[in-house]
């Protein structure tokens, strides 16, 4: 029987079908795959992009050469510029804005890989690291509100350069997405006093069913009202509002956690395509208290139809708890990312 | 330069970044296309469906024969059941309800066909009627808050039979884009003491650049924050909560609109995959009378990715001006859905 679920933090209801897919895996999976050729991103090519905004190096060589380990650019097709103005356009009725922002290229490797859980955790720390660095520098411009970082990894994800990469949008904005999750997180501790994601991490802990994978600083569940198969989030057990305040010594575990359940997304449903993507707090915000950042996991596999496009509320085929009963098991299967205590099967 | 546009109705925030395409059709398009094999949806193969729920036809046939025109069955897979309950489910912490409700294919032709506009406009109309019966047939059932009739055309939008037919999903609760919409609406109707949507036609047609059709009883346009490119939206121009209250005088010519609208993406994009939905009041909220049912017609074009659904907000490489300029001149190019008077491009 298919059951609608709400979901706390963004509100949405989806409708859990089960019925409508045999086994968890027994639905059209949208691959990445390479397809080679030349690679802009790749070391020895710095000259092809953009020149470098930062980037971590394993010694002092000099920017927009080789020897960097994560290298961060403008995004050469912006959807934002830093040299926008900000003003108001259209008329009264039409509320618009000039498109002042910042569109950063974050590469994640020199070697022509296609996605991060080919690295290794020292790697995967690296990547965090620089998304802390590169939020912290919208974060100290007032003209900014909101540092958007996510990953698309596959061309069904929207990729259009297969070399693992993610980005960033700093915007003048709070996007709706994140203010209605702000909004409710504030609810929820007028209402009960404590902050809704710490609760959300206790009570699954607790229960199990829905939990992937508990790591020292942080666990992965397959949310309650996940809308799509195999959703996961990551959220670090330590409450902090902005991710960029999160501190250095968690983030080693946190890489261990992301690759862990890329890793087992890939034995599970044979390398997806994904996106993810961080929601921190708004910038500027200090009354946000109560917000949790955390990451959200989408592997690519059910189609967004007419009815999500009208209702906003999604139909997933996949009980959350089989989906994260699925993925503990991949973890005893084949090549495994190993660390991190993993729940057993209830 | 790109720009921020926030829709009125939604209250989405959309990046228009036109510098991201160098023409308005300079992006990959998903196709929809025929496969062939057994069509279970065609005329003589009534006994490989569910049993008919309703249906027009010709003369006196009998149900589940041939000589119907439009047929309805309920979903094989439906995603809610009339037979469910309807009980919480869940802990109190984790919202839930059992998945009551309906789920209906609507045939909109005995013949193969792939896309509404095959048809012609009688066909159409008979389509807008049934989705009417079908709409009725929920609102009299005080269980059902909602009824969405959506479309979804080729399997990048999410179709699983090629041949053209429409669903409704009946459901317990309003969904959370249609409570948005209403209470957008609900606030300017406070505010301007106008409806909202009628306020937009009046802009638009006296603007004229996001034009893309004037017929008799309604209008198609561009909408200003369009999420996607080439999304078009058609609003009637007769005041009307729910679509299932609108007079049979005009559902011929918002047939015309949809099959003008529908022959000129194909034009325009080459036969598109798509989704059209339709926005109607929700059920039994008598005091709705500030909401105005239209169709959201989407074309399966940029692709949803991380940032999108970590914001909700999306970026868009076509202007809305351009896209309707487009499509206004899609008529004067071959294959042309005549009738209905054409702005000229401004």
């Amino acid at each position: 029987m298919s059951e609608f679920r709400r979901d706390r933090v963004s509100g949405r209801w989806v409708i859990i079908a089960p019925e409508r897919a045999a086994r968890p895996t027994d639905f059209p999976v949208e691959r990445r795959y390479g397809v080679g050729g030349f690679c802009p991103f790749c070391e020895g090519h710095e000259d092809k992009t953009p020149p470098e905004v930062a980037a971590l190096r394993n010694d002092s060589h000099q920017a927009n050469r080789p020897g960097w380990r994560v290298r961060v650019v403008a995004n050469r097709f912006p959807a934002l510029r830093p040299d926008s103005p900000i003003e108001i356009v259209g008329d009264p009725a039409c509320r618009g804005m000039t498109g002042f922002g910042v569109h950063e290229v974050i590469i994640e490797s020199p070697r022509h890989i296609l996605s991060l859980n080919e690295m290794d955790d020292a790697g995967v720390t690296d990547v965090l690291r620089i998304y802390q660095q590169r939020l912290a520098s919208v974060r100290q411009d007032s003209r900014f509100l909101y540092g958007m970082i996510f990953k698309n990894v596959g061309s069904a994800a929207g990729a259009t350069v297969e070399h693992s990469h993610s980005q960033m949008i700093g915007m003048p904005v709070v996007p709706e997405a994140v203010r209605t999750e702000v909004r409710h997180a504030r609810q929820f501790n007028e209402a009960a006093g404590v902050c809704l994601f710490c609760n959300i991490i206790d009570r699954e802990v607790a229960k199990g069913e829905r939990v992937i994978h508990v790591g020292r600083h942080c666990i992965a569940i397959a949310p309650y009202a996940s809308r799509f198969p195999f959703e996961t989030w990551i959220l670090p057990t330590r409450h902090m509002p902005h991710f960029d305040d999160h501190p250095a010594e968690a983030l080693g575990d946190i890489a261990l956690a992301l690759r862990t359940v890329l890793n087992r997304l890939d034995q599970a449903l044979e390398t997806p395509a994904y996106n993810y993507l961080i929601h921190t707090s708004p910038l500027g915000e200090k009354s946000a208290d109560y917000f949790h950042w955390h990451i959200e996991i989408i592997p690519c596999i059910t189609k967004v139809a007419g009815f999500e496009w009208g209702t906003g509320c999604y139909i997933n085929p996949v009980l959350p708890e089989s989906a994260a009963a699925f993925l503990r098991e991949a973890s005893k299967l084949g090549r495994s990312a190993s660390g991190g205590r993993v729940m057993s099967s209830s």
